[in-house]
């Protein structure tokens, strides 16, 4: 499973969750975990989400990561949300190192009654894929919800932190899906 | 999926796991999550983790849970460890609500640096199956390891208590999966 | 499997065969068995069975039937066209009690060598569908093929009665596969 | 799919649901339907039923079919019990000709309000069996089950008449199948 | 699997590798391989292989192969891209037998180090398609790729040994699929 | 895919075939492709090839091959029966540049026309395994097949050629697999 770190700001306009994204942008073949930081704004026409469709979606500045995941062929869609509630729980585990105390509910991380993130998960024939987004800051973000953001939650943090965070959570779900692979190898079956 | 506390202690040597355990001892049809406290020690021949296979596999006494999943078919051991994992995760959050500190690595508990559970999961042609048992009190775990319990971790807890822990832990990962099925009904697929 | 049952008269255009019209339209999740009253006239870019392609596939009134699986991930079409087959004879034996003779050939009905139906399964990634139209009238069915409506088939019987028909047609497919469900519960397998 | 009518009696004791029984003692190599007419008493170690654990299985005279399929990998046994109901209503079909009124429920027929039947289906990893088995005669069926056999239900019916089902029965079945994939072969998917 | 040999040139454009194509333009439903001899200029939209989004994939004359294959429901690209790794070597093989020494690398052939085929294959929900086409003059293909055709190759050969090739190469891939098929069913599982 | 090449000659006697054999007794986790030398004689209990139950199969010396494969889940027969049809041709073609004539038939080597191979997959709910050994010599072969060896084939040929070959095979068939992924991940689906 390849990483990769965006250094430049990108917007997330929805466009990132089809499939081959990554190797359309960037030439990456096979797995990977792409994340940056940037704004989002997403064009009604790359909903994922029916819920959504005539919601505003968007944020001035996010944490994004972009997962896509070829192991399992045909894709199946039911796994992939299966990872993506893993990688929230990582990623909550993570902040939770910095003294937060982050709620959980399904695929949404909440602090102190904020909508901390958004995520959707999807799926092609041949691949499956993950978005998922942290509120660095709440400006932005639709008036109608109550949202939280890093920058509140964490008294002087930094982009060069949540980069860090980043890259922990990056590795942390990496590990976590060779830590089930390796489960598999050495369970007998009936 | 179908809930039952067993109000009985019941030794947790291995059979449990085997397919369709459920619904040959108590009648249950379908998928399950069979909970109760009791002692393990593990048959020889009912070790599934074949790097076990040389280990002594015991405690005095236990929580356990065992689950049961037929809705993917053929069952998929994949699929079934991402369960694992996501099961393990909610058993975490749930404990961390008692103020501990319990850390998680792949599908282990640990408290102080003690291990406090064991896991396994398993397949057959048509079903999925998970144990997890936590360790109530360290007496009669294995000498060569660093283990912990529920009653070392939170004082002053008592069956009951352990009883309604176990309750919770089975309502939220029943509905983690009834939100994971609901996600899928409302995704765009490419 | 969610039942819901259209007041409204509305035409079978084909669309309603897309993955997730019932949730966009009606806002329901997950597998769904909606039923109505209404004409049809399908559109050629809604044309799933290619074999249909310059044909008129239309009748001023029929009993419409849609039906959603979003169990079997990644969705099956052969699974798809099992369950379709399995529907048709479920119709035929409910039409059967009013001393009918229906005859089936594959996924249609006759009614004395008249055409009595129209239906078609299809998938996307993640859901089933299936549409299965009865014809009420033979009025406006296209002139080169021998139909036949209930109308002809069942004196005297209305709108009233076709619903109750429509009604006892799906709780008996949702009934067999549940209980298909059920048998899979009980079975050793190999 | 490969047709074989027995022409000597054969005991079913359970042992033919076994996957590649067709292979191993006819040398029949791929998807099979083999039908004979024979006694039945199911050995308790071949119980594929898990509910029949404590029953009798038994009756003097049965029509016998027993079907392998392989076309499906892994094999699936959801598939497989579609394909069992798919199959019962052909074979209800059938006797219908007859001017019978035959009752399904499930898998089970019925002829006034008796059992007529017994059947299950099981799976491998790599193959989908289904045994039916029809009462010729009620002698020797369980005394606390009520039951009907085709003799009772078709006047002047004899073992040259039953072999003409059977064959009939396969036939319809095989065709059924073969137009489950054609009917794939035109359908637009999403 | 049907075979069908066109008599007429036609352009490969990149059209022919959409799922349904044999059905669509030859009514042959079902598996199924087409051959013929024909020029080969991809039009962009139709482009499968993103890593060829900005190249020229062109020829004046090749031999192609279109395969389509429904067995496999849902369609697994893995599976299809195994297929078209058999494919490939049957018609080394093939090749080899007019004493050419042919290198295969991965869905490549080349003579003389000169590139002899291109190849991609892809899916949909429910058929997996391949396509295969062998450059027998090497006039029109893109100048900065060196390549091979089977007119360099094979002295004196004609469009009716190329004909007789392409024919050998189908019945043999053909064969080695039912032969496959035929070595599961003697299989014992675990 | 992990590698191993044994030292000491170890009898094929059909335990090898079992899941995770590799895992027991080397330790070795996951995907695995393990090659020796040594003699094999068949266990009556081990057979997997059901035609080959009234057969002696043995020989002194041959070159094995044990591949297992996890990547799939759940293991698929299918698959690994094309993968088995991949790594004879990949064997084959090594041998090939030996300016040997190798024959292939199905999962048969070969060598004027003495069988020179023998070949079998199976496969368990989780992992999917092959066998493929080559004779070395002829000496211990049944007296009722002609067979070949690698002796007699390529002249001077001494057991460190051999394990050079079965290093560039085992490589060989490791890069094609990594291929075939590869091409998944650039492949646009419908």
């Amino acid at each position: 499973m390849k990483f990769k770190q965006l250094k430049d700001p990108l917007l997330y306009d929805g466009s990132q969750i089809e499939p081959m994204w990554a190797f359309k942008n960037f030439n990456i073949k096979g797995s990977s975990l792409i994340t940056w930081i940037g704004p989002m704004n997403i064009h009604k026409d790359e909903i994922i989400d029916y819920e959504d469709v005539s919601l505003e979606i968007k944020a001035d500045e996010m944490l994004h990561f972009i997962i896509e995941h070829y192991d399992c062929q045909p894709a199946d869609l039911r796994l992939c949300y299966h990872r993506q509630r893993i990688f929230v729980t990582i990623i909550k585990d993570i902040l939770d190192l910095f003294g937060l105390d982050i709620q959980r509910n399904g695929d949404d991380l909440f602090f102190n009654e904020g909508k901390l993130s958004v995520s959707i998960a999807t799926c092609s024939a041949s691949s499956m894929k993950i978005h998922f987004g942290v509120n660095i800051k709440t400006e932005g973000t639709p008036a109608e919800v109550q949202t939280a953001g890093l920058m509140d939650a964490i008294e002087g943090i930094d982009h060069d932190m949540i980069l860090e965070i980043a890259q922990k959570v990056c590795k942390a779900y990496k590990n976590e899906l060779i830590s089930i692979e390796e489960d598999i190898y050495k369970t007998r079956v009936f």
